[in-house]
């Protein structure tokens, strides 16, 4: 099998980059300098970047190279929904050693392709470069929202609702499924929706385009370093607090199950670091339905958790009983040890 | 000094990301899910990306951090040069260590703040992951170009003149002696300016800002792979050949000085590979005038080296005497080793 060595920089990336067809927003796609794209007057942009680093976001061994690229565009297109921008164009930088098998960079590549066809984007530009250590993928995603219509952290009020899609957590249930089974065939097949939800996630590009319309959304972000540390990061651009009602969080009995058997509490599994990349949005109470119509369209799970308050930075987890427990913020942070 | 171990993830982008302040085209800079940006109507955006990757791009003991982010400024902005963009927004994904001291790379960022900045441009999000081994800096800028007017290598026709910025080879011999003399301190200071050019490349915005308007430029690409390898690109795309007048090459006397003193032959310098960033453009013949104008205004050397030719793939060298040799156009290839 040729490699990257074998083939040649300027053949690889002709092998990697195939023509923009029947895009009128692309003037000029890959192969030139840079690629020319047009913009709609009526639009902002919205511009995302974000890395697979080898070992560290994936094991070669759970991800073939198109889940791989699949999952780059996941992670991409997660940031866009969070602001509600139709995603449009992506820039791939690649980092790779030369004796990389080109099949497999074309794999990657198509893999990730098909990830952003389906919502819309395609590759209109990349960069490869030569590594001897880990290898890397960095994605720079472009999309376009409305004039002024971007969803940011910061536009929470006291009383809007709390609401949030799917079911975090999962990823990191399937992540500690995978360790302890230490092989792919290993796992129980009854763990695959959570093994799942680890290697493939899904942006809610198609529940936030539904929505966005609707102006219902006064602050978004996506669920990356876990849904307590998240929701504080929104809290805290808008200056607010939440009090989330335990009870609200959507049943997951099979999530239930893997933590007992992985010998975990299921509430810290739920709340803390978990790679699911579900939206945490503020809705106006008035807009309620709004957000439920887009979630029923998009066939997207919502749940309303609780409440924002005035009360700035106190994230508070509410028992049936009426009990406040603090709810713990910390999220995963690449370069600190376990804490 | 504190590492981006002990500083952690979001602390450490915090630091790294300024707020961008007085933008009206910077709706959300940096610390939401992702940038949202402003494009005018009546312009295209322009997008391209390119990496530094440690000891391959650049040697500690050579740059400095913030001269390292000066350099990646440049490669990214050579690229919209060569598409008659101006720079406006960047993404930076960097791939650091988590043992990198927080203020070096505080260094590293204002120095390609400083150098975007010069230009125009500004640094609207980010990201930042950790690696084990060698490190990587991948950026992804942003400009914009009246509609439908950008540059690109395929407009070339036959009879337009084939013009060059700045003296092509510098930063090859600069790289050479640097690795004669092995550390900083042992390089004649004569030599400066050849050193500057390999450690400090310039691109050539102004030029080619100053030259946009005058619509003379019928293709361009900016010299990465070397001044051979670049204008067999532009030819290729642009369905050409060039013939290149070998007296008609700028004079440069200290690079025939270092040549002589490295044993190399001059003119295999000149043509082949170096890490310049000059501009090879193809000029309408009847707007030379407007070329040379705006080489004057914007301080850039400019020389006229050929005519472009309908004998598609023909690169010629032309000796005083109506001699004609084919010009090689092998490029650097980082996959490959030497050939």
């Amino acid at each position: 099998m040729p490699t990257l060595r074998d083939v040649g920089e300027i053949e690889a990336i002709r092998l990697l980059h195939q023509a923009v067809l029947g895009r009128a927003d692309v003037v000029v796609g890959p192969g030139d300098d840079a690629a020319v794209l047009r913009c709609d007057a009526s639009e902002d942009l919205v511009a995302t970047t974000d890395a697979l680093v080898e070992g560290r976001h994936y094991l070669p061994l759970w991800l073939n190279p198109a889940a791989r690229g699949a999952r780059l565009a996941a992670v991409n297109l997660s940031d866009l929904a969070a602001m509600a921008a139709r995603p449009r164009w992506a820039l791939l930088s690649i980092g790779a050693r030369p004796e990389h098998e080109m099949d497999a960079l074309v794999e990657f590549q198509r893999g990730l392709e098909t990830a952003l066809a389906k919502e819309g984007a395609t590759i209109a530009g990349g960069n490869l470069v030569a590594v001897d250590g880990e290898e890397w993928w960095s994605l720079t995603l472009l999309g376009s929202v409305a004039r002024g219509r971007a969803w940011t952290r910061a536009g929470a009020r006291p009383g809007d609702l709390l609401a949030l899609t799917g079911h975090p957590g999962r990823a990191a249930a399937g992540l500690a499924l995978a360790r302890r089974a230490g092989a792919p065939d290993a796992v129980d097949p009854k763990w695959r929706p959570l093994l799942e939800a680890w290697l493939e996630p899904r942006a809610r590009t198609a529940f936030a385009q539904a929505l966005a319309p609707a102006e219902a959304v006064t602050a978004a972000i996506d669920v990356s370093d876990g849904l307590a540390a998240d929701l504080a990061h929104l809290c805290d651009a808008s200056g607010m607090g939440c009090d989330v009602d335990a009870w609200s969080l959507p049943e997951d009995p099979l999530l239930g199950r893997a933590a007992g058997t992985l010998g975990l509490a299921v509430t810290p599994l739920r709340l803390g670091p978990s790679d699911d990349y579900e939206l945490l949005l503020a809705v106006d109470p008035r807009s309620r339905d709004a957000a439920e119509r887009a979630a029923r369209e998009s066939g997207t799970p919502l749940a309303f958790l609780g409440r924002f308050t005035g009360r700035r930075g106190e994230l508070a987890l509410l028992a049936v009983d009426g009990a406040r427990t603090p709810l713990d913020p910390r999220g995963f942070d690449h370069f600190a040890g376990a804490r």
